[in-house]
């Protein structure tokens, strides 16, 4: 619906994020003027057979079309960025990114075709900008990944501030301190609501810098006797840069491996974020001229992802990544839930290689750090905001519903906490803010190959029936000018085991009865026969098998 | 093949476990006498669609069949008795358990209808038995079931170890300690090889006892103020106890709701490991008769399985068991890994009834603890029993080989670590050990509904190809006198998008095509004409939408 928006009032409408982990995006609307903040995907789960990406469902800003100034981005990571094609090919509006950010971004829209016709708009730390009615203010924060920032918006009603993804890095590996005195200086002058990253809720604490990996990592170069390989995400631009300043300080040439490490050290390296000496890199197939101990190779697919290079490595699968006795692997990564199986399988096949890999195992010094705040971070962030509302954003519901509780404990600082979810409308007038409503938010399931191929909820149906109990295809010939069954029925199965010789047959004679039992009518109206065939069948099968396949009786007119 | 056996010769043949999660197997072999330890079941990874369970491949037992002498279980955990219907239906010899496992086995053997017919034999532990040349020590262990038994096995060349699942629990809720002299008794005099659990050989110290959950669930009874549900492994029984203990202590009535739940605490309690007081214990349906603070509801489905009484309950769909605001719902049982999304949707649910949700967060007290021994109890137990070969079972590789390396350090007690995986035939004789080739071992995929249908590897990649691109059937009928085909093909998809409306057009073309170029005797050989539509067919919709669904052709003579 083209909504129609009240005089004075904010709106705040999150369309992915707020419920489901992943596709972050919300829509700031004051009248006629829309931004939205982040486009993210989500990974699907795998039971969504056959669907690469999971974006969310933007008709909400389809149908408000003309309003939208504008797509701002706190930073390039897959949950923040990932949506882009798919939005700007329904919406092409202007996005403003930080300089990294937009290296992503232009790499992404490169690749589906849509960079020449997309309007991207760099901003930076600390530069106010207009979009629309508001006035935008990116202050820059720390993270797992560079240049990102938080927004503060500057709206009729008063100061919005959104963090995006941080966590409170007092020693980043860029030396691109987290702008606290921003912060404080909103805190002071009063902030109407504070939307704030719910990641890392669960955990007490500080998270740990960045820079708390680096005694492990001193660790592993001092100990590796032969080729050392190290995995990390390839946006992890703080660990690449790490591994390399090591690199070169113990003697050992650098190589790349993998795509998405190579464009991610190319950026880095271009926006000067990675210093690579002259010399320190070698190409892949350079690596059999130097000695295992001289060697360092920066390698993809920490995940265990199945044609990433780690893992064609893993099983001695890669032309030039050879893991050899002796070697050691480290993967500096979290796991994420649900890669577990695939990620164990894959240090296995490194044991087989008689590798010696080094992963997150919970002992300290650390391997990998969490990106995000853990309570104390974002009860500091709470604390030198002071909000009238507090808003948790990116969780799913019991994290948002534990960073309200915390935040509704810290009665001095907070006014009052809203808990929404995605496709909420929180908004907000001169005396006080309130849920008004819903608009239409959802996944949409996007398949691979095509850039913006939506898959439907019946093929994905269709394809969790085909994939647990197969499919039977009982086929039968009518005569178009007759009506008459030409010949017998034949049955023919996929992914489905028949069992007992006799079941097919069975099977055969119960559709011939079908057919014999029903009139010349019913028999012209394919779509009563059709259904007729299906559950009789269904019937015979599931009391024979105590399956059920999917049945689907074709008519062949001839 | 029926394997030729040497004289004076002991064989030891993992049949699964080692290498691989779950379904442990383990035949050992003198002459014409062989026994089998556990007969364990895999739960199948999400890529095995349609697959429920997933069982050794024992060909090498049925090949030998008269030589089996019986199955002997260390306990009742799915991963060692899971696969007993199936092995049962195909070689039925004796099985000896422990009261409580056994108790256990007739459950699922009746459910299979197999009860009747098997050959159960009590052992208890300390009381030793013969079975063939062997002779069987079962020796006491604790572990999270209770009734749990480690076997030291009598050979003509020596004793052989094998410890079962186990871990050292100084303090075991049911008071029965762990067997520690017998383990320093055949240490000294004199071991031919230990078989240890690998679990959690990647954990350092010590793995906490069973009580030490105590402390957080009474700080969980003494801070609920409505109603309490506990859900924890139906396996659980010490937990069951300590929540039943509680439960009457704090004046609640306790409702067990769930089969396995209801299960397991009625065989718990008929064997005395679960004393319930009188009138402690109500229906479901009569949980409404009392006021919520005054109920305890053990509840099953701790990991999130669909269909289970707790993730009904967390939507509110379950008859009996409504959880409303206030309530708190306790997780007393780890993540599997796999099963984090599921989980952690169902705890959203929870929070979403506004409950007070407790799960593993790795806060200390714990409200659970594994069963499985850490690095200093392995090392206690190899200290004890001072072997002269160690072989690491129940893991997957890099477990194993972690697990060999620990031990391989501990010179002055092991003589030799011996690595081997399933299927490979571990030979001992007078002087030494070897690895003496392999036996055909595998995953056998078992199918629901029937009690042992197996789903061949072909079926499996069949319904994997079809749950991620569909089916494309193009049908053809061809009169079977004449040899002419009558009538244009007709083209059937299902979980297949097709997208763009021309594309069926085409591939209908495609097809006319592929018949009007082939010559008479092609179209005569339906293997033929078929392969040709299929290759066609797949080069053009590979084309026209980079997918490639499964194509299959079919013929219908009339």
């Amino acid at each position: 619906m083209n909504y129609p928006m009240p005089t004075g009032k904010l709106q705040i409408i999150p369309l992915g994020g707020l419920g489901e982990f992943g596709m972050n995006c919300m829509a700031v609307r004051w009248g006629d003027d829309i931004i939205v903040i982040d486009a993210g995907l989500m990974f699907p789960e795998a039971e969504l057979l056959g669907v690469d990406i999971v974006v969310p469902d933007i008709s909400y800003l389809i149908e408000n079309r003309s309003r939208v100034r504008g797509i701002i981005l706190t930073h390039g990571h897959e949950d923040h960025i990932g949506a882009l094609p798919w939005m700007l090919s329904e919406l092409n509006v202007p996005v403003w990114g930080t300089e990294f950010t937009l290296a992503y971004v232009e790499d992404k829209l490169d690749e589906h075709g849509l960079l020449d016709d997309a309007d991207l708009r760099e901003m930076r730390a600390n530069e106010r900008f207009k979009a629309g009615v508001f006035t935008v203010h990116p202050i820059r924060v720390t993270h797992s990944l560079v240049d990102c920032v938080a927004l503060a918006i500057h709206t009729p009603l008063g100061v919005v501030i959104h963090t995006g993804d941080f966590k409170v890095d007092p020693t980043p590996t860029d030396n691109h301190l987290f702008d606290l005195h921003s912060f404080a200086e909103y805190g002071k002058q009063g902030v109407l609501a504070l939307f704030q990253d719910s990641t890392n809720v669960e955990r007490k604490g500080y998270t740990p810098s960045e820079r708390a990996v680096r005694r492990k990592f001193d660790e592993v170069f001092a100990h590796t006797q032969r080729r050392l390989f190290i995995s990390c995400f390839s946006s992890s631009i703080h660990r690449i840069r790490l591994a390399v300043e090591l690199a070169h300080q113990h003697g050992r040439k650098v190589a790349f491996i993998g795509r998405s490490m190579n464009n991610s050290a190319e950026i880095a390296e271009d926006l000067g974020y990675l210093n690579i000496p002259e010399g320190l890199l070698i190409n892949p197939g350079d690596m059999k001229n130097f000695a295992p101990e001289k060697v360092c190779v920066m390698i993809s697919g920490t995940q265990g992802e199945p044609m990433s290079a780690l893992s064609r490595a893993a099983v001695d699968n890669h032309k030039h990544a050879k893991i050899e006795k002796g070697d050691t692997v480290v993967l500096s990564s979290r796991i994420i839930p649900g890669n577990e199986k695939t990620i164990y399988r894959m240090i296995d096949h490194l044991f087989r290689r008689e590798a010696h890999v080094i992963y997150e195992d919970g002992t300290s010094p650390p391997i990998h750090v969490s990106g995000h705040a853990s309570q104390e971070e974002l009860k500091l962030i709470i604390n030198l905001v002071k909000p009238k509302y507090f808003i948790p954003v990116h969780g799913e519901y019991r994290q948002l519903k534990l960073h309200a509780e915390m935040a509704g404990a810290m009665q001095s600082s907070v006014g009052k906490v809203m808990l929404i979810e995605s496709g909420d409308i929180l908004e907000f007038d001169e005396h006080n803010a309130r849920k008004a409503g819903k608009v239409n938010v959802g996944r949409v399931c996007i398949d691979s190959g095509s850039r913006t191929d939506v898959v439907e909820d019946l093929i994905i149906k269709d394809r969790r029936h085909l994939s647990e109990d197969g499919i039977v295809l009982p086929i039968i010939a009518i005569n178009k000018l007759s009506g008459r069954v030409e010949s017998s029925p034949e049955i023919v199965t996929r992914g489905f085991n028949p069992g007992e010789d006799g079941l097919m047959d069975g099977a055969k004679r119960i559709v011939e009865d079908t057919l014999a039992h029903s009139s010349e009518e019913e028999k012209a109206d394919y779509g009563v026969i059709k259904e007729k065939i299906r559950a009789d069948l269904k019937r015979y099968i599931s009391k024979q098998t105590q399956k059920r396949p999917l049945i689907m009786p074709v008519i062949l007119e001839i």
